[in-house]
This record gives C-alpha cells, structure tokens and sequence, in this order.
C-alpha cells in the first residue's frame, strides 16, 4: 500500500498566490465592466522587456540548437561552466568576495532552489523565519516535515517566528540566547514583502549568531540588484559567512526572467551540516550530486540568456531596468506618505509595505482597494500574524499605471 | 545545529553517467592523438538539431519576451493551460485514452520528475525496481530515506530488485504473491538499457497486482515514439491504470529536447495514495500543490516549442527523427547479429543490448570497446547486478558515426 507524504496534508489553504488570483478572477468575472482597469501590483511580477543582450543571446542560442554541427544535448547538472564562472566573476569576486566558479548552482530560480536545498538536510530541523514572510520558505518547510501541524492562528508548529514588527522597523532580531537555538534561518534582504534590508552590523550579528549554534543560513538575495543605499548584498561580505550560510540569487528581477526561470545557488565548500552524531559533513559535493542525480538543469538557452546579463551592455541594460522600477517605487513611496500613511520599504527595495489606513484587517483593505480602486495589492496578513494590518504594493508595472495607482489610492484615501 | 541528511552519505560511488565520461576524459587525456576518434554511444544523448517547428516558435516565443506588449511574466506553476491541452489531446485523447487537460503536468524532464515525484509519497515506502534499471530511480529513492544501506555487491537493502535476465528475456515478471508487496513500482518500457518492450498482457498483469496490493506504479515511457510494434506506449491503454499508475515522457528523445530540458507527468485525478490509518488521499491535488508552490515550471520559450511538437508538422518531424535513429537501430542490431553476438532491444527502442562476446565482465569490456575501438558504450553492471556481462549500445548518432562502430566492433571482435 503506497503512502501518502503526510505532511501535505497540514498545509492550511490553498497557497498565497493563486488565492489572490482567485479573488481577482472572482471580481472580474462579477464585474467584467470594471475588469479592464485592474492594475496588478500584487504578484511582484516583472512587466519590462527582456534585456536586448539576453534576447540576442537566447535566439543565437536556439539557433545553435537546430544546427547539427553546433546541437547541444545534455548539459551539466549543475548548469555550463562558462555561466558559473560569468556569476562567480560578475556578482562576487569583482566585488572582492571569493566565491569559485563551481560554488555557483545555476537552476531554474531562487523559489525552486529555496525549496530544493532542504533536500540535503534532515527533516526535522528547527526552522526560522521572519514574520511577515515570503510564503513559499514556509510551505516548502511543511512538506518537507520540518514543522508540525497549523496553528489555529496562521503558522505552524515548530517553526520559530521572528516577529518583525513596526517596534523594531520589521528588521529580524538575533534571537534570545536562552531560547533554543534555530538549525535553518531563512533571511531575505532587501526583505520581500516588507522592502526592508538590513545594515551590516545586523548581519554580523546573524553570521556569529549562526557560527555559534552550528546553524545554517539561507540568505535569499532576489531582490539585491535594488539594494542601492551599501548594506551587504552578498552574505560573503560579512567574514564567516563562507562557514554558515547557503546565498540565493535570481535573474528574475534583475534580468526580468521571471517567464525565463533562472537563478542560482551560492554554497560554499567550506559549509558543513552535521549528522546526528556529530560529524561535519560538507554540503557542496552533497548538493552536486543532487543536482547530477535529479535534474539536467535548464535550457541551454536560457543559460545563455542569463550569461548574456554579465556583458557590459547586459550590466548596462539590467541597471536601466532596476533604475525605472526604483522609479516606480519613489512614485508609490511618495504617493503614500503624500496620503500620510505609515510605509517601510521603497527605496532599496521594489516594495512599499504600508500600514492599512482604515483600522480594517488586511484582507477587508484587499478586497475593499480592489473593488473601489481595481487595485491588486497583498495583503499583509498571508505573509503571516505580523503582517495582519499592513499590505505590500509592487512597484513593477508601467509608470503609466503606478501614478494611476497613486490617483485611485487618492481616492480611496478620502473616503478613509 | 543543523542535520545533513545522512541517506545521501549511503550513496555508493557517484553518479553512473558522470563516472562514464571521468573514464572516456582519462583516456582523451593518456591518448590525445586518439581522442578525435573517439565515438560516443554511451550516454543515450540526441545528436540530430531541433525540429525546425520547435525552432521557430521558441524564436517566436523570445521575441515575445522582446515586446512589452507581448511580455510574459511568471507562468502557471503546472504549464501553460494550451501546452497541456495540446499534449492530453495529442498523445491521449485522439488515441483513445482519456486523459483530462489538467491532469498533464509540465516539467523539465522525465528524469527530474521520475524523483520529484517521491516528495508527495511518504519516505519509508518500499520500492521495486526491475534490474537492470535507470539509475536515476534508485539514487532518487537512496535520497529520500526509502533504502537501506549499499549492499557489498551492489545494490541497496531494502530495495526490491525484479530481476530481468536472458532466460526471462529482460522482461519484469509479476512478484510471487508471497513475497511482501512493493508500495511503488518502477517500470519502463520501451526499457532503458534494455531496449525491450513490454506487451499487452504483461501490462496488464502489473495493473491487476498494483490493484491488489495497493501499489502504484511509477510508468515511464519516456522512449514511446521509439515503440510502433503495437504494444501499449501509454499504460492508460490499460483498464484499471488510472487507479494505479503515474505515467512519465518527455520530449527528449522524440523532439531532441535533451538540452531544451521538458517533459511531462500524467497523474489522474483517480489516483490514490494513503494515510498510515488506511484512508485514501488523491494525489492531483498534492502534485498540484507541489508545482505551484515550488516552481514556476519551465521557461516561456521551452513551453511553446513543445507545443509546436503536436502541429501536424511538428508531428511529421518527430516521425523523421524516429525514424532516423531507429535506422541507426537497425544497424547496429543487424552489425552485431552478423557478428554472432546476442542481442535484445533495438527494433522498437534506441537501445542495443548486448551480452559481453568476450566472457569478461562489463566494465572490462567497457575498457576494451574504449581502448581498441575508441567507442563508447554503457557497462551493464552500471544498471544492476543482473546488468553485469552486457552493455548497451545506443543508437543515438549520426549514420555514418554508427557505421563506423560497427566496423570497429567488427575488428574488436575479430581479435575476441
């Protein structure tokens, strides 16, 4: 008799994302009058172009493909060399940070390998994060059986919150020494959903918390290519880094691929996990084997196309790209605090967090911004407890669209 | 401090087909004047272009991408709804099988899905595979916790190994009814390595045990385009498989997407798993669940050339390159025949699996076909134990490539 993996079925509703969608399906189907003026900015989907190098470099690349002499086949598991090494040379070691080329993971972007990585561990590690959060940590961590059931409240047993609030600017503090220590702490900076990112000394105080209790952080960095304003970037700026932590990264919102689906996986060789005895078991050659074993990673085009990113003129379209979505974002962040609400984020990141204006829960503002402004936001509360009374709004989407967006909260803001 | 999953460190030696290409390398290396030489039949890779239809609308697709106006962002976490339409109704529904849109699931290969599926059952299911297999199941299920350790001959404890041997003709018979059960069933066909083919009866008396035991069976017909002789290509053929049977193809061989990297999962909506306590649980639900919240699936631009595959003639290409590499089949069947070596396979599969002409084990002869022919081909002992004494030989080149192995094995076996 086959069974089922159980843990399945303690996942609470349906996940965050497609429920928004549903709800918005639901409004246009009620109201298809109005259903042509629903601006999205709740996803955080990219909605610019591709970059031209990384168009030009996708089509050579298929064209490659239907030329016998030039076919590729298979490729390596843990992605083509010449990428790895455009990575490890592009994002860290011309930035001074020592990261070898086969200690880049290409894959298919940083929500799968978030995911993914909790392949090489045990089930059953302790596991923090941040509250609000980006759902998919916490989804992915429920079937691996990493918590136990869900709580009546939102969240899961077993999983340690770190309660991110307006007390302590929704930046994650180091946790009590009294309390026991997390195995697994997932940190994402600049923070999705809050747009918060955090200073050095913060995390310095994270990698020496890590170091300290043996644990392993997972730093989604997605969102570094908008962090501007010279907190870290890379986790492997802070020294120890290399010993602890496990970095993200994805060409989703620097390169728009979010269509495209590709990313990477920072692991350092020089990180161990432990079994339940004691030993040090480095990760790396565990997580190319994984990789060899499990996938063939993505297309060959693809992988050109994010090689494409490190060209100097794919530098200069990425810049130009994260430039009009900052844009978009002073637009909102302006726009909101013009209206006198309270906002995080924004400025280093592509999200501006704002507390609900009406005293309503979060989901209430959803429905009632959707219906009064057909405007799609996220509402704070499917990030988690803390983020009941707050709701994110994407700042990718046409200028066009973001200064409507800053008209029709106008409006809606009058009638608060 | 943080657990390493400890099933990973029972793997025995790495990965088969990286260890193939580790040997090939060193001998490139010792005998660069020979390297040039060196024909490869080994890893089971396409070696013919795309597709022209395949290659237009992934140019079409990334131009796309180029447009704001025709920009496309995140995709649905299970494929494009037009791309599972095309397939349900391509390969099933116009042969008679019905199989719903929504229960095709789009992925990046049958190799990752053949292990990504293991996350929606639970670790500790006891596991059959026929011997010789793929490697790629085994060391998927040594990862998810569902083996003991290696065993001193190959192997792993725990794993129940369905021997195929010349005097069964490499076909996987039915357990005893004895014997204890397996939860999940691991079966392929048209066979890799074997190249055999397993007909109508036999299907269907896998089904019937499934059934009786609550089994589900893992089909992977990831070589059908290669079976025309009539037996089923899908088990869906079979009355009784949509309560028992995932079924796996990809597009690798049938449209040369080895390095596009897509394929697809059926999994019916009348399929079961169960809870410890014996209740039934669908599994649609979970694998929905599973793709939408760690994946984005594959890359825009790969969708839309797979779906170019069910035009009529993307349809007629695929029948050109089967045919193709079948007649490279046929030669490489008829050469070994005339050198009176024993052989299975070839006819309706891209595999040639022969018995070792020489008495020595397979590895040795792996060497051998190396070193005197310069051809490489896949030692039997790779697949299992049952494996040991044969070799595969795949059809994957180009003509002249094959004509050329087969004068070498020619003179190999000349000096035999």
């Amino acid at each position: 008799m086959a069974l089922v993996n159980e843990n399945y079925l303690k996942l609470a509703a349906g996940y965050f994302f497609p429920e928004i969608s549903r709800r918005v399906n639901a409004f246009a189907a009620e109201r298809p009058d109005l259903a042509k003026e629903i601006i999205r900015c709740g996803i955080g989907d990219v909605t610019e172009p591709l970059p031209p190098s990384a168009i030009r470099a996708m089509h050579a690349a298929t064209d490659e493909l239907a030329n016998r002499a030039t076919f590729k086949g298979y490729g390596p598991g843990t992605g083509y060399e010449s990428v790895r090494a455009a990575i490890a040379e592009g994002d860290f070691r011309s930035r001074g940070i020592p990261v070898a080329d086969d200690e880049i993971f290409l894959s298919d972007g940083s929500k799968c390998d978030c995911g993914n990585i909790l392949e090489i561990l045990a089930a059953g590690n302790r596991v923090a994060v941040t509250d609000p959060v980006y759902p998919a940590y916490v989804d992915a961590n429920v079937m691996f059986g990493n918590t136990g059931a869900a709580l009546a409240g939102g969240g899961y047993e077993g999983i340690v919150y770190i309660s991110c609030t307006e007390e302590n600017g929704f930046l994650p503090e180091v946790p009590d020494e009294r309390a026991p220590a997390p195995d697994i702490i997932y940190l994402c900076s600049p923070n999705n959903p809050t747009g918060t990112v955090m200073d050095r000394p913060l995390v310095e105080a994270w990698v020496a918390y890590a170091l300290r209790h043996r644990a392993i952080i997972f730093w989604d960095a997605a969102y570094e290519c908008f962090n501007r304003g010279g907190a870290p970037k890379s986790i492997y700026e802070i020294p120890g880094a290399r010993e602890c932590a496990v970095e993200f990264r994805s060409f989703s919102k620097s390169g728009g691929f979010t269509g495209v689906r590709c990313g990477y996986t920072v692991l350092p060789k020089s990180l161990h996990a432990y079994t339940r005895t004691g030993e040090a078991v480095a990760l790396h050659p565990l997580w190319t084997r994984r990789w060899n074993t499990r996938s063939n990673n993505v297309s060959y085009a693809v992988q050109r196309g994010a090689e494409a990113l490190y060209t100097p003129e794919g530098k200069r379209e990425i810049a130009a790209l994260v430039d009009f979505y900052m844009g978009n974002a002073r637009v909102l962040l302006e726009g909101c605090r013009q209206l006198g609400w309270k906002t995080w984020g924004g400025d280093n990141a592509p999200y501006v967090w704002c507390k609900v204006p009406d005293g309503s829960d979060s989901w209430s503002f959803f429905e009632r911004l959707l219906r009064e402004a057909r405007v799609v936001t996220t509402p704070g509360a499917g990030f988690g407890r803390c983020g009941e009374g707050y709701f994110r709004i994407s700042a990718f989407n046409s200028r066009a669209n973001v200064e409507e967006v800053v008209r029709r909260l106008g409006a809606v803001a009058c009638a608060v």
